[in-house]
């Protein structure tokens, strides 16, 4: 079939699915969300499976065998579509205005998704038959609410298995209409540190004598950083992995001016010690400790002389490889207590992400570079780590998979925000992208059973491999 | 007429007061408040005037001639009512309950008010005829939004005059029934710290490169003060008076125990390096720094990994003799820009009100303790400072007053919130001892007078004075 007719049925598939309000957060339409996955998976030839997740199942399509195994991961759930009023059109349908589709999910990752599918129909066409490599298709129903099932799910259903390679939910595509390539995933973790020190909010005269809960506050997370952004918690770095030679070089050569970043964000304050140089660095590589949140008190109009009962700081951290969540939080309590806040409660919302970075010389990195690079006429980028963070980390430790983003998430995609869209031209671009890395898979998956035969022919011959 | 029938009257004068809802923070009912102070005034005896203020009149009554004048200083202004619900009767009438009046300005300051009055009117009838001395009842009707134009009015009405001492608005009984006498206030600054790094909030991975906003404050307000409550402003402590032995004495031996002042306060964490000593000393000597509010970035329930764009912090200082407010801003603002927080915008909500502190060994302080011991039959308290804070420095500066606040605002009054009150049984005794006090002054005229004839009379017979 014509491009065009791929295209048309992709816009269909999306259509259908957009319509569906799989909203993770409200534990709505999940079922028949995966129900509907299920089945264009089945229609394209896969062999399905659904399995229960805590929230919304898991829907598994499989193809294939060989020496190569590769996981496609996406996910069918989507954020809940308020503010309503800001949305141009209804966020449940598919509309499309100024050569872009809107709606919730026609990025994220329902868009990812059906025009990997369309991808894999295209490249059926070209190549019917049996297919040389084990293909995984893992649809997530979990991942807005932050995939709480999915490490367990994987234990139970891939026990003791690997995979080579896993196609992550989404990459983007730059500014300038050049593909993002994301080689790896900041972990994240969430903490909250909260003051009690009376009752009840007193006058600010006691201040004389009975401390304050917000300064203490204060000088606790003034203590957590210095004014050049690096963490002063004791042992913060130690398990930072070094830098390979060709992730430094990547990192040094920012795909784009720190003035795109500074127009693009509206932020003006770098951290001391970063320049127009190093920014691109801190954003593949540095962890950071971010203040999210601030409240106790009076903060209304003008003064209110008052000496606060309690007071609480929101603020998360960014990992980076190999630092782990759990540990991260032990290390901040013990430095809370050896600078004279243990009387600061910590609390923890999420310590649940590690980070995870993939080799950026795998030569699936390679093939998608050089397939993206064909279709989009423009370099793509290769980037060590994205700046924000994924539930990648199950993949890596349990299925020893490379974590590899390849995706037309565009600049002005506008995710968990009204008038979530996708552009059609990249969306039809990465169809043909997709059934260009399949074909990829198979040829990677034929070398590799060209080897195995060789390396048996030789042993068979008494040489030694 | 027998104290009974003044009690009587002063009920009835207090509860018309009362009925006028003379909330100055509305600009509510001033004139009709203030004419009727000035006819009680008036009525008692006194020639008055009405000079307008920036929002509710001045009532002055003056009577009497002599060496000494005395400022007896009220306002007729009240905190606005709410949380109306909360009230257990209508604020604006005076209800009896369990001994207690209730209402607003019930106690601040029309109980003050109106129980001096009746003093006042019982004192004449047991020395009637000329009085030996000068005094001035000034009546304010701004008071509770800070006096905004008393400094102004005392320079235009009492130019190049001189006034004695001055009895201030309100003086405290504490929980056991003792008088407290006041011979200071803390003055007070009240200031907000600003940052922004961005025009809209950003995703929390940004955190790597961009500063955040409310790292920014937290390092600010915490390099404001040292975990022992120490203000590290470079020059803060400069202009603090030394303290003379008597006040020393008086906040060595606290009047209650720090066991009762956390029970009434629940307040739990004192300062490091204030024992149970230590802590009265601080409340009458020790200048602070309170953080009174906090806010800026994600404050709901769980995580929110937000860069926010903005933040504030609000501060206030209680100042002591003879630290100035505005001089104390611009060493912030110094303090700031030397440590780097340049970029921090300095909001100043409040720098009028400036400490003072009369002598505790002044002859009035001594009168008023005689005289409050002999009606309440308790020791009374002679506190060199009141922690908190009023606009008492233009009396002092201007007049060169020495400032004296004894009163009957009690324990459990509720200044400012719902259910305010007055103990009957205080109001009664605080009668008495008003009549006892314009008593003293007349004896202290007297006093006065006979010294300065004696020493025209040694003058005229040719000795050294």
């Amino acid at each position: 079939m014509p491009s065009k007719d791929h295209l048309l049925q992709a816009r269909q598939e999306l259509r259908s699915l957009v319509t569906i309000p799989s909203v993770s957060a409200r534990g709505e339409k999940l079922s028949e969300c995966a129900h509907a996955v299920r089945a264009l998976l089945a229609e394209a030839g896969f062999s399905t499976e659904i399995h229960p997740g805590e929230i919304g199942p898991f829907v598994v399509g499989e193809i294939g065998s060989g020496p190569l195994t590769v996981m496609v991961y996406n996910h069918y759930d989507v954020q809940p579509e308020d503010p309503l009023p800001l949305w141009h059109s209804p966020p449940f349908e598919l509309s499309e205005r100024d050569g872009r589709w809107y709606g919730r999910g026609a990025a994220d990752d329902k868009g990812e998704f059906v025009s990997r599918l369309a991808g894999w129909r295209l490249f059926r066409e070209r190549q019917p038959g049996p297919l040389p490599f084990r293909l995984i298709w893992l649809v997530d129903g979990e991942e807005e609410i932050g995939s709480p099932s999915l490490e367990a799910f994987l234990k139970r259903r891939f026990q003791g298995e690997t995979v080579d390679v896993c196609w992550w939910e989404y990459g983007e595509i730059d500014a300038t209409g050049r593909p993002i390539i994301l080689c790896g995933f900041k972990g994240v973790m969430a903490v909250e540190l909260r003051a009690k020190t009376a009752r009840a909010d007193l006058h600010s005269s006691l201040g004389a004598v009975f401390d304050n809960p917000l300064w203490r506050l204060a000088a606790a997370t003034a203590s957590l950083r210095d004014g050049s952004g690096r963490v002063q918690i004791e042992g913060f770095y130690d398990a930072v992995r070094p830098l390979a030679s060709r992730e430094k070089e990547l990192a040094g050569t920012p795909p784009f001016s720190f003035e795109s970043l500074v127009e693009t964000t509206g932020a003006q304050r770098l951290l001391n010690g970063i320049d127009a140089t190093g920014f691109y660095h801190a954003i593949n590589f540095e962890p950071c400790m971010n203040v999210n949140g601030f409240s106790g008190g009076y903060a209304g109009e003008g003064a209110k002389t008052v000496l606060p009962a309690e007071g609480s700081v929101k603020i998360d951290f960014r990992l980076v490889p190999d630092q782990q969540p759990q540990q991260i939080v032990a290390l901040l309590r013990a430095h809370l207590d050896r600078h004279g806040f243990d009387d600061i409660e910590l609390i923890v919302h999420d310590a649940n992400v590690k980070p995870v970075r993939s080799a950026t010389d795998h030569w699936f990195v390679q093939d998608a570079k050089e397939v993206l690079e064909a279709h989009f006429g423009l370099p793509a980028i290769v980037q060590p780590s994205s700046p924000a963070s994924g539930t990648a980390h199950p993949f890596v430790e349990q299925l020893g998979a490379e974590i590899v983003g390849i995706g037309i998430t565009h600049h002005g995609a506008m995710l968990h925000s009204p008038n979530e869209n996708i552009i059609v031209d990249q969306f039809e671009t990465m169809i043909e992208c997709s059934a260009a890395l399949f074909q990829k898979f198979s040829e990677q998956a034929s070398r590799m059973e060209y080897s195995l035969q060789s390396k048996a022919a030789q042993a068979s011959n008494g040489e030694r491999p």
